[in-house]
């Protein structure tokens, strides 16, 4: 059953890798993958910082460095993530090669063959995958609009003893939903009083467009065992490869000997960088810019699904982050849909691959931070009109099949 | 049993890092990291790369990338094995967070908990290690001044059917030998006869100071199932974090899968940077370079020994690479040694914990591409003082003893 599971895994995470492949062509109008807009990337201040760096200390920025990561670099993520309500010290961080890493790390740490994950479905596909390489059974924990239902964890909970407790809280990939504060504090109660492993994974938490910032999970309960992690892949460049994990100290050392025995630490030079980069970038003033850039493409989006994609199309209205959820209406299924789509040159993310198990075959997944709205709009009507397409077909169908059976 | 195996390699690796932690403070002469020299590295030529990468694809260079590595840096590796005797297509390279990362990502393909690896004894820790995360049983074959022996390694064979062979070929870590050709065909064939895997960790190939280059045994029989792990970390600069694997296709897919679900991808700056660099930069010229620079240390090494140590003493007499293993005489014990020489001010790390099981108490590793020659005359003289000094306190008290028993 794990080795059906983890092939099952594998073989959605090839499927989506080829989907990606062939969708960012640059003939293809795609809404595929979860990719940064690259003209926010701040290149200019990002070159200035690695000529700095290589100019004043080649040594250290060129040499192994320590695997924990460079420690300006941890103090600043400590400082920052105290501030945004996760009290931390630098020893509490350990700087990973971008959030994926982190992911790992706490798979190889954590999981044994066999242990049980809780996850939310539909969930982040190369956690699945990442889980599934541990030989984790993944348990789904169902959700709603609002994210992980509480309810659903604690039966979940009296129904088998997880490991790990996995989720998305803000902004999630792939629906785009935020878990709001009560909940939160349930989950961090739960991990505390039952004591299982919390991971709450953050990459796109600062990505807020509308509506109030909510406290991270790890900062609610001191005692509760939550893992934090969060990336520079959505701030600043993914290209970077820069992320960080943190918790207490002790399951910090935990993961730096795991992380030592699988790349031995982080590039020295990327993390040099940025440290320097922080020293005197206006980091907010960029995370402001690429909020309002951001918040006006999901806008598009929004508005262009409600104007395009015909009448039954549910979506989510998410408040930040990349995605948009939607769910086809009259029992579509979204990788037909793509194949009509691919047609039409614009593509996405079929929505089956993001489920352990039971995937709904009628849903997708849509990025809008990689187009200008005028784009947006564009590939909505193409998409739409697909949708609109099928929708007329399997109606014509069955009335067909009603006129013959009748 | 494997458990305990795991906390073990867990342990010894935490003992090395603490080593390495405290004798990287400038006081001390150290020789006991793994450390190239920094004045080696082409920093200029890199931070040019850098600035061109940055100025002129921004946005591939920042953003994510393909988790197979950079076109053209795969390209470049397989050309550059074919002409070292690996013939190879690009298809065949995946490009790695250093070879550390190949390590285990092969751990993460192939082992299944309780399959065993056979490994050199000693070994490089940081993949015996690797290998306990995977819950493998690690087995030791025994080695000769030729590394790996042949009949031994039959021996292993018929005694346990393994999932991987590892082995450092060349110049290896921690004793520096090298494995002659004559070994490396009979390896081949076997992992072709028996179907068994060979994991061919080859970071230091390229520094060779003196005697012939011998082929990779991935390139001596098509069919036999043997993957090359190789780095810039020792050519260019290990903070880079770059290194590849080179394989038939079909196992290339597998190490792919597997490096998705831990990473993403290797740093897309850092590959593009540095393919561009080798696109101008004089390659073989900087390796002869290095390889001046490291054989005047090596043999300035070898020289010091010689006159430092106490009668008794052996070491090994390597043809390039990083290291000299030494083996005290009269029964030393090297971490007791260790203490002796950090009053001294100079370090080293004690052979020890590179053996999975049964240590060679008086064994050390000696790292000479990290100093100067004066220093390196330095840094033996206070170490091999220390060695007599413990040598005639154990020979007093021997006599003592002696005299009491007497």
């Amino acid at each position: 059953l794990i080795q059906l599971a983890q092939r099952m895994t594998r073989v959605q995470a090839s499927a989506i890798r080829e989907i990606l492949k062939v969708t960012e062509r640059p003939e293809v109008l795609s809404f595929a993958g979860g990719l940064p807009a690259p003209e926010a990337f701040p290149a200019e201040a990002l070159a200035r910082a690695h000529a700095d760096v290589l100019a004043s200390e080649p040594g250290p920025a060129l040499q192994y460095g320590p695997t924990e990561g460079h420690a300006p670099l941890r103090a600043w993520v400590a400082e920052r993530m105290t501030r945004r309500g996760l009290p931390a010290a630098p020893e509490q961080v350990l700087i990973t090669a971008g959030s994926q890493q982190g992911i790992d790390l706490v798979g190889k740490a954590l999981i044994d063959p066999g242990d049980t994950v809780l996850v939310e479905a539909p969930s982040y596909l190369a956690a699945l995958q990442c889980f599934s390489t541990y030989e984790a059974r993944l348990e789904t924990v169902e959700t709603d609009d609002d994210g992980m239902r509480i309810e659903a964890l604690e039966r979940a909970l009296r129904a088998c003893r997880p490991r790990l407790i996995y989720l998305v809280p803000t902004f999630q990939n792939p629906r785009g939903t935020t878990l709001p504060l009560e909940r939160r504090l349930a989950i961090a109660r739960i991990a505390a009083e039952h004591g299982v492993a919390v991971l709450e994974d953050d990459p796109y938490g600062e990505l807020r467009y509308r509506g109030g910032a909510l406290p991270p999970i790890a900062g609610l309960i001191p005692e509760a065992p939550v893992i934090h992690l969060g990336s520079f892949s959505k701030t600043l460049a993914p290209g970077l490869r820069l992320g960080y994990a943190v918790a207490d100290e002790r399951t910090i050392r935990a993961l730096t000997i795991a992380k030592q025995a699988t790349d031995l630490h982080t590039g020295s030079l990327a993390q040099r960088a940025v440290a320097r980069l922080l020293e005197t970038f206006d980091f907010d003033a960029h995370l402001r810019r690429l909020r309002t850039l951001y918040g006006e493409r999901l806008d598009a989006m929004l508005a262009s699904i409600e104007r395009s994609f015909p009448p039954g199309t549910a979506w989510t209205r998410p408040e930040g982050g990349l995605f948009v959820w939607v769910r086809l209406p009259g029992g579509i299924d979204a990788e037909e849909l793509l194949a009509d789509a691919m047609q039409q040159r614009v593509a996405f993310v079929p929505g089956a691959p993001f489920y352990p198990d039971r995937p709904c075959v009628e849903s997708l997944r849509l990025n809008f931070s990689n187009r200008p709205p005028p784009l947006i709009a564009e590939g909505m009507a193409r998409l739409g009109a697909c949708a609109a397409a099928r929708l007329r077909e399997r109606r014509l169908g069955d009335g067909v099949a009603s006129g013959v059976a009748g």
